[in-house]
């Protein structure tokens, strides 16, 4: 690689999601047993697709809000140990199609089930968990949850295809580009924790409290990871420092570094963003201009923002130690960069 | 091409859909509006890409069989036309990620989606309208009907991914070869059929027969088109005869030659199906082989069997319009290669 930014400082601090890792362990065993058994198949090739991305050490962030968000509102049953694996498989079945959109080759450190399987492998793989997924909700028998997360399943592809439509271009507006990653991150995170209330029957107020909690998480989650891809390590990342900047992806940092930069600088993104010039040395020169134009620093700002809203949200409800470790959960996301 | 087989003897039989068209007539121009519309997008590459393919001809065969299955049971209402539309979504969808899978240029004698807007957008535009066929099911309401539509969204997946993973192998069984096509094919008839009488809310038999009938009518149809890869013209078939011979596809006409063929004959198939030798000239030779062997004709006897089925899954039900409008599709599907 070459390029190490230092980003580590202060990273070191309390903020962790231990406690919700600990109030979700039980109800986490039972979702991990799920995904095994909904992802097993008489065709060899989809429990081995499917396994190789599940197995890879995601953090499974996604079913533990559910389970937390069921949790919190005293929820008793198995509904949400399905609805989180639900989660869980429509968020596989996004990577597993994104893989093959982006055409990557690594994924959490490991290669990406397309460069071993195959682009047709992941492709149909994920329609079976996408399916799998809604036979679960299905059998849960919530037309509310369905309806919740059917409709997030379409508001994804729909950011996917919007972010394939804005693909390179570099004068995509901040407001566009919240647009993008509202429909393609955030809409998972809100849907995964409003259907936690949902099943406990609770209030309208409680389900728009945990929604806006996870929708505004999304975005705050969304924004470091872009930062990150600017920063931090390989290792660190599941990922390679730069792929986004070698695949031409507009992100927030590109975007504030582009509109903030000189004629030359614009110059100089047009050809690595828009042309594909983007080797090492590119990248190099990339976060210099990042780093003189506070590009970084002003996308983990904006990720506050969205972060604070998250805190809000949860304020009016009663404290509970799930209510806490999902607040830990947003400085968490934050802590992960600065 | 240069190959041209005379498949079209007796081809202008009686047997015609001119009946399932006029019953189905005017809630099919629902089912249109309501495609239009759920196609849509502020994301303008989805109407796009989504109604290039919505566009192209294709008979929207599914689609009628659940508005039938609906009326012939005296349904009243309009969740027959979203459910109708949500069949033809998943129909929709799944032919845009096989052209991604299969590679395919040309689809209903027009190119691919994919061609034109690459494999990027024909993923995600799928996923799109899978999931806007699941928001239109939750719209409707019924858990069985959800039950139904969903199972069958995973077992195509599953059935794709089987059809992958005995791709070129030419051992592969008749059994092996007829579990594929029911999961690829023939479960969405199943489905397509039997929410008819399930919105009406009749009884576990009278669901059963449409199940049933929608099943066998989906195995011979997928059996007939399989034939007439090796014969008719590519303005008839809205796609290359020999397209499955050039692709490597393990369909019944190939197995019933390679099973009956010589030790010479079955070096062929190795060389044609697995390592790809398939010119124009290979194609003649394979059909002259299939003609040999009785490949098509006995292709066509299996159809006949499964259509006999499904003749006799309607059998016990009461005499209307809509019945036999939907045992002359069975003729239908059947004359086409005869």
């Amino acid at each position: 690689m070459g390029v190490v930014v230092n980003l580590d400082e202060g990273k070191k601090g309390s903020a962790s999601i231990r406690n919700l890792i600990e109030l979700t362990a039980a109800d986490m065993g039972a979702v991990n047993e799920l995904i095994l058994s909904k992802a097993g198949s008489d065709v060899a090739m989809i429990p081995e697709v499917a396994n190789h991305l599940i197995s890879s050490g995601g953090k499974r962030l996604r079913p533990m809000l559910t389970l937390a968000a069921a949790q919190m509102f005293g929820y008793q049953g198995d509904h949400h140990v399905k609805l989180a694996t639900s989660v869980e498989f429509m968020h596989t079945a996004t990577l597993l199609h994104d893989d093959v959109v982006d055409e990557s080759d690594l994924r959490r450190g490991k290669s990406t089930a397309r460069m071993i399987w195959g682009n047709q492998a992941s492709v149909l793989v994920g329609d079976f968990l996408l399916g799998q997924a809604f036979r679960m909700m299905v059998d849960v028998g919530s037309l509310e949850a369905l309806d919740i997360l059917s409709t997030a399943a379409s508001v994804i592809a729909e950011g996917e295809v919007l972010q394939l439509a804005v693909a390179k271009n570099l004068e995509t507006t901040e407001d566009e580009h919240f647009n993008v990653i509202k429909a393609k991150t955030a809409a998972l995170f809100a849907a995964a924790a409003e259907v936690g209330p949902v099943i406990a029957n609770r209030s309208k107020t409680e389900k728009a409290a945990l929604r806006s909690y996870g929708m505004n998480l999304g975005l705050a989650f969304q924004l470091v990871d872009d930062a990150l891809d600017y920063g931090g390590s390989a290792k660190d990342l599941g990922k390679n420092v730069g792929d986004d900047f070698r695949e031409g992806k507009v992100t927030l940092p590109v975007i504030l570094a582009y509109r903030r930069g000189s004629p030359e600088e614009r110059v100089f993104w047009k050809d690595a963003i828009e042309e594909g010039n983007a080797d090492d040395a590119k990248l190099e020169h990339a976060i210099a201009l990042m780093a003189k134009h506070n590009a970084i620093g002003d996308t983990i700002a904006r990720a506050r923002h969205f972060g604070d809203i998250a805190c809000d949200a949860l304020a009016p409800l009663d404290a509970t130690p799930q209510k806490d470790a999902l607040l830990e959960v947003i400085d968490f996301c934050i802590s992960r960069v600065v």
